[in-house]
């Protein structure tokens, strides 16, 4: 039905335009008329559009205004794949609401917020034509695969033109148990490592002649997991570090193997840095004597926005809308803000309760899209009101 | 060439008796006919012959003689397979002797000695015949592969009807660097372990809720590579043990798995009981806290003959025929010995240079063989000669 479907006339503005952004099948990278369809309802309000593809993913850049400050809404019309669809109690690219629920695939994250995002702007339009700096969106198609060629590329584009935000609001599903209950104001750093340490190969009836890696690594490795790294701080739970992967043997019983291999993952906060990690992985590797290297893999910076105006607003716009006091947190896994907060920009998530988000049923409260949007419209006040 | 193959009468009989085994091409457990010539070389100088097939494997024990004591010389008739027949130097299932080596698939591991073990009993009872006690013949072809309907069913029957072997001469290749240098007197025993350790799967960003089975691993683990398990004795060198293979992981970055599998293999001395094992590795994995489980293979009881008769007869009749003084050893795999010795037989293994066992271009100098028979003649003289 994509592209052809039309909500019906008795729901709400955001509900109508969310149900039509789930009609498309957007699945990572394919946009699916989602972009061109947010795009036109922009470009009636006055911004200019700029479409932005990379490799085969579709991104767009829009900005009403040529002044800062700029406040940009920034999210993504990709949605992760439905998973098996004859367990999905409606299809998954077909909008129904059941006793108050939108289903679908992307209702939470993130087709949602973009038409909160929409609905909230175009009523701010009407109401302040003559807005301080610049209202902009920052949209990709690719924040839920390889992120290669969405926000960082878009973002690179506006570095090299010197194009600077300095407000984003990500639509992600940062609320947890009620709307606006938790918004993120940062994430942490998250830094692969794959370790290979050596032995020397053998049978296992002549260990003499053999060097079990196995045997060498397992005390490193322990060193590794039960390492402290920091305490965290006001912002940030304490650093962590998982082992995800591990390997080693031929699968024989009775060959002690050459090799062997092991992943890792570091959530990271603000109290170290990428080569702090990587210095403190060798120290501790160092004190054993083990032939072996890694390669790294930096998935993404963290970043923290401290209280501020955009903050601020974002806690004033909820409370307002909802009589809530949500709470500020940076736990989680990592988000398009990692590309977005090193140009300087001030980042904030909010968003809708992300209790369904990547799996069957996926569903949103449809009221509580009303209320988002009514939310950031209370932002869009607050920072470039009339 | 099977069936159809004649050796040259300008060699010996025990070199072209070991051609025409090599000639079948008896891979493991097709005995393509060896036992048959064996049979009737073995029926014509007065032995029964009782043929023992169990599944798809062919056996046989022949016994000349009714009276104890009983020497039973042990071997197979099967090969390993030849691996890539291109990289042989000549095709492994036809003989050829080139600047005194004997090339082809068994000429070591055993066809040479089975030859060796009918020469030398051919030309003892020549000599003897009315000698003492009883010789026997105990051959399988399921040696080099899972070794269930083959040794272990023979002694089963043998055992049901009450028939012992006082003295067994194993025809592996014993010799490392010249004939006869060493002989096994014993194997150690081979025990394998398949150990679980249960955690809690989970998010890599919400470590919190998981429990990473490699987190809890590696300390017990380590404890187990580093566990002294005994001294060894006189005649075995100390217990090994040896993790063969690991693996935890989805192979996704961001998944904490839910389970380490660890497989590990004990080639133990006759310092320690299975059930010894079993204890010390339960209580050094006790002294963690961890969910855990073992799965336990036993492959091989450890074995052991001390000098006596038979030891004696082997090193006096290598001496003789080679003026080596030979040594005793237990080191290396398992062999058929660990089904024969818990009968309470004396178990040895003499045998041709394993240097090229298992491997492309298998050989054997040949006039090893000769030598190698004479020693043979010269034990079952010395043990049942008239």
């Amino acid at each position: 039905m994509t592209g052809q479907y039309t909500a019906p006339n008795s729901l709400s503005e955001t509900i109508q335009l969310t149900c039509e952004l789930i009609s498309r099948a957007s699945v990572t990278p394919d946009d699916k008329g989602c972009q061109e369809l947010m795009a036109k309802r922009l470009e009636a309000i006055g911004f200019t559009v700029e479409k932005l593809v990379f490799g085969e993913v579709t991104n767009f850049w829009a900005r009403r205004g040529t002044e800062g400050p700029v406040l940009a809404m920034a999210g993504h019309t990709d949605v992760v794949p439905t998973g098996p669809e004859s367990q999905w109690t409606h299809p998954p690219f077909e909008p129904v609401i059941e006793d108050g629920m939108l289903y679908g695939r992307g209702a939470a994250d993130m087709k949602g917020s973009l038409a909160a995002f929409i609905t909230a702007t175009e009523r701010f339009i009407q109401n302040s034509p003559e807005h301080k700096g610049s209202i902009a969106f920052l949209i990709t198609s690719d924040e839920e695969g390889p992120a290669d060629n969405g926000t960082v590329k878009v973002i690179e584009t506006l570095e090299a033109r010197g194009e600077k935000i300095d407000w984003c609001l990500i639509g992600e599903p940062s609320s947890t148990a009620v709307l606006g209950d938790i918004i993120k104001n940062g994430r942490r750093g998250s830094l692969h490592g794959h370790l290979k340490i050596r032995g020397v190969q053998g049978h296992v009836a002549y260990p003499h002649l053999a060097q079990n890696p196995m045997h060498l690594a397992f005390r490193p490795l322990a060193a590794l997991a039960d390492e402290i790294w920091d305490q965290g701080n006001e912002y940030f739970p304490a650093t962590t570090f998982q082992f995800t992967n591990i390997h080693s043997g031929t699968g024989a019983s009775n060959v002690i193997p050459g090799e062997i291999e092991a992943q890792f993952n570091l959530r990271y906060c603000t109290e170290l840095t990428e080569d702090d990690i990587k210095s403190r992985v060798h120290a501790l590797l160092d004190q054993h004597d083990i032939d072996y290297s890694i390669d790294w893999h930096l998935s993404g910076l963290p970043f923290l926005t401290e209280p501020g105006p955009l903050v601020d607003a974002a806690i004033q716009s909820i409370k307002d809308v909802t009589g809530r006091t949500t709470e500020l947190s940076t736990t989680g896994g990592t988000s398009d803000g990692r590309f977005i907060a090193p140009t300087g920009a001030q980042v904030l998530e909010l968003g809708p309760l992300n209790a369904t988000i990547h799996k069957v049923n996926e569903c949103v409260n449809a009221s509580d899209l009303d209320d988002l949007s009514a939310i950031y419209e209370g932002i869009l006040n607050q920072l470039l009101g009339e």
